[in-house]
């Protein structure tokens, strides 16, 4: 008996989760839809991977819209994309076995086909799914954006929001690493409390705080030098009065927008926004974490692994057990209610 | 009888131009007051000078308000801050002689005190006034903005607002000398036709035109990969859809908001703003070219030296007549009815 009939008695049905609609605003579970079909088989250096880990991240989000980003929208109908740790279950290509563990890009369904080139095996890693995390994606997002735009230094301050998730929490223990006073803002009490007392942050602004701006200004007796954006909305306008001359903002997102489609209501803050970039000499950098994976993803795996290693970089996880839940997971990311980087357990 | 004696019996009388209020936004007359007093005499190390030509530029306004700028507001009753060249009428610093050609910061007067450390000596010059230009603090803004952030390679497309203006002329001109695709923006068919014709500019789009967006983008068919932001307003948010990946975006000023005490009203467009700079990759960087003079004055003066004197770079003046006419003139330069670079003729 063939493998690949080994696999298809065991499991023949692919679930996987597609775009339904163009979400209006806020997201809703009617913007996706479970769709059902046999499990593809694969062709000459085609690998057939089952999906065990799924990353929810915030750029999905961009994704959905037909807005402009800098990747082309999804079609409605197709399935979710997503970064996956998976399992090879059959392999048409000679660098893969059955059985090896490998990050790649399934996407929100059970099982994908892959070009080999597509694939990266992560070898013996005690927790996979941290090579969608801390040692992956969001991961190299903080490395870079700290390291490579904000270039903080020691004695300087740098802030950043949605502190205890993904990118946030590892953005401030770079930070701390490189000897600067760090300051966080997550959304609640516990997540303040684990920011400052798991990760060690100097302080953590609670972003429902009724005078968040004044409590900003207070953890910021220096102003601000590094602002790591990827949030937006009202924490940038109580970032702005505090950066420093010469402040450097990496941008990577803003989650406070996703959920947006059109320009909202005013007052129109651009105007404000550039005259501070003027008077305080402010550079601004957007980035996209997948322009530097050639060039810099080496340099990265290497200070992340001893830092992990080391425990000077901690991690939580937050896992949804079961791909159906994975709408769900997003929406949730997206409103704030995750506590540590999202991921969907689709299988062990 | 002293030098002085001399001075005094010449002229006796010291004109100043005042804030009389703070301007709610547009400027009006009403917000400058004319006073008189007696022409002051040097101390030790002092230096008498008499205002030739008084530079009118864009960030005056800024300087009239008490919102926050880069340099602290003027108080109610000073004299109006402004560069100038001017006539050393009596010196008491040895490194100073009567009759030396000087540029300084007198302000809005026609004599001035100064520490002799605040002068710099301008030799012979056909055309003084140019030190307040081309040769001065507009020019070394374009050419630093440009070259130290703009960074334009050949075949990339820069695009420069107020294009026959102080600044974006020369922004222009060096950006052709640097290979290259130009296209100017500027108020009128007037000035297009002149940044076209003289300066030599690909194309230059009338801002008033009715399609002003649809002209700008059919001018730029392959994207903007550099622009010079000294505007703001619907200039700006015709130039983000154009933006290529990787585009660099100086910032130096935005007369479009300066006349504005609040945020206008919506929508709010900083979250666009934001999403563009990330989807592209862009850079944005303000500067205020006071930071550069020590290190960069040098090198800009012999590129631009022999720039104007090869005639690669040209400039126009646009010369009123009188210290009384100033406040007309800034009143005419933020409302885009200028033709050229600002100067105040104050003496002969």
């Amino acid at each position: 008996m063939s493998q690949l009939q080994t696999i298809n008695r065991l499991q023949t049905v692919n679930r996987r989760i597609v775009l339904a609609a163009r979400p209006q605003g806020a997201l809703t579970p009617r913007d996706f839809r479970l769709e059902e079909g046999p499990v593809p088989s694969p062709e000459d250096g085609q690998v057939l991977v089952r999906t065990l880990y799924l990353s929810i991240d915030p750029y999905m989000r961009g994704r959905m819209s037909d807005a402009l980003s800098y990747a082309p929208p999804l079609e409605i109908g197709e399935t979710m994309v997503g970064g996956t740790v998976g399992r090879v279950v059959a392999s048409r290509d000679p660098r893969f076995r059955e059985g090896d563990i490998v990050l790649g890009s399934s996407g929100w369904q059970d099982y994908a086909l892959a070009d080999g080139d597509g694939l990266l095996q992560i070898g013996e890693m005690e927790h996979p799914s941290h090579a969608l995390g801390v040692l992956g994606m969001p991961g190299f997002t903080a490395w870079h954006g700290l390291l490579k735009i904000g270039e903080p230094q020691p004695g300087e301050t740098v802030v950043v929001a949605a502190a205890s998730g993904a990118v946030g929490s590892v953005v401030g223990q770079i930070a701390k690493l490189k000897g600067a006073r760090v300051v966080g803002i997550a959304g609640g009490p516990d997540k303040c409390r684990y920011v400052v007392e798991e990760l060690g942050f100097d302080a953590c602004i609670d972003r429902h705080h009724p005078q968040f701006a004044t409590e900003l200004t207070a953890a910021c007796p220096d102003g601000i030098d590094v602002y790591f954006e990827n949030v937006g909305g009202d924490v940038l306008e109580a970032v702005l009065p505090l950066l420093n001359l010469g402040a450097r903002m990496p941008v990577c997102g803003f989650i406070a927008h996703y959920n947006e489609s059109a320009a909202p209501q005013g007052p129109n803050r651009l105007p404000r926004f550039l005259s501070i970039l003027l008077a305080k000499r402010v550079r601004v950098q957007g980035f996209i974490i997948l322009d530097h994976y050639e060039d810099e993803l080496a340099s990265f795996m290497k200070d992340m692994r001893a830092w992990v290693a080391e425990g000077t970089v901690k991690l939580r996880e937050d896992i949804v057990e079961g791909l159906e839940n994975a709408p769900e997971a997003l929406i949730r990311l997206l409103e704030g209610r995750n506590f540590g980087k999202l991921v969907v357990r689709v299988a062990e």
